[in-house]
C-alpha cells in the first residue's frame, strides 16, 4: 500500500456516536506502529463524552465543532490540531452546518472506549 | 497542548530539499508515541531521493507531486495517502502550479535520513 486514496475506503458507523463514521486510511496491520484513521460527524452529529486507553493525534479536515478535553471547551475548524491524552475525558459536538472531518492517529495498542458521565 | 492552530507554528527549511519546510504540529516531546509534521513543498521544489530509518504516515492536504517509493511512480493530490516503509527511497517533485502540503507522521525513534543515487 505505498498510495491510496482516502475518498474510496469504505467507512463504518462509529458506536455512541450520533452520525460519525470512521475509514481506516492505514490499518494497524499495515504499519508497525500507529494507525490513521479518518472520522466525519455529520451536521447537528457528536460524540458524548469518553475515554480512551491511547492518545489521540488530531487534525481537522473540513467543518467546525465545539471539543471538550479536560472539561476545557475548544471551537476547532480546518488546519486545527488536537492532542488529547490517554485517559482524558473528551467529547464532539459538530457546529457547523457541514460535515465535520478530522484525522485521528493512535498507536497500535489496545484500546478501550468508555463512556464518561458529562 | 490540547489545540493548536497549524498555521501560527514557525517552519524550518528542510535540509537537501529545493524549497522545502517543515513545520512539527505535534513534536516527539509532546507525544509518547509518534510525531506530527507538516511540510511544505513550493511550486518548482522537491527533496531528493532518500531512505530513512523509521516509516512515514503521510496525508496530502494540497497541491500536486510526483512521489517515487521503491522505484514505483505515483502522482499525488489532495486527499492522498501514502504509506513509505522504514528504509524504502522516496523523493518528491513539485508537479503543480501551487504548494504541496502534506501531514508526514512518524514515530518517536532515532531517524536518519540518507541520500541515495536514483
Amino acid at each position: 500500500m505505498p498510495v491510496r486514496n482516502s475518498q474510496n475506503i469504505p467507512e463504518t458507523p462509529v458506536a455512541n456516536g450520533v452520525g460519525v463514521r470512521k475509514a481506516v486510511l492505514i490499518s494497524a496491520e499495515e504499519a508497525p506502529n500507529f494507525a490513521m484513521r479518518r472520522f466525519t460527524i455529520e451536521t447537528g452529529g457528536g460524540m458524548p463524552l469518553h475515554t480512551n486507553l491511547v492518545e489521540h493525534e488530531q487534525y481537522v479536515l473540513r467543518g467546525r465543532a465545539r471539543v471538550r478535553i479536560a472539561g476545557e471547551i475548544f471551537e476547532v475548524s480546518a488546519g486545527d490540531v488536537l492532542f488529547i491524552p490517554a485517559d482524558v475525558p473528551h467529547d464532539y459536538t459538530n457546529i457547523g452546518n457541514e460535515p465535520f472531518v478530522f484525522l485521528c492517529l493512535v498507536p497500535n495498542q489496545k484500546d478501550v472506549t468508555t463512556l464518561v458521565e458529562g
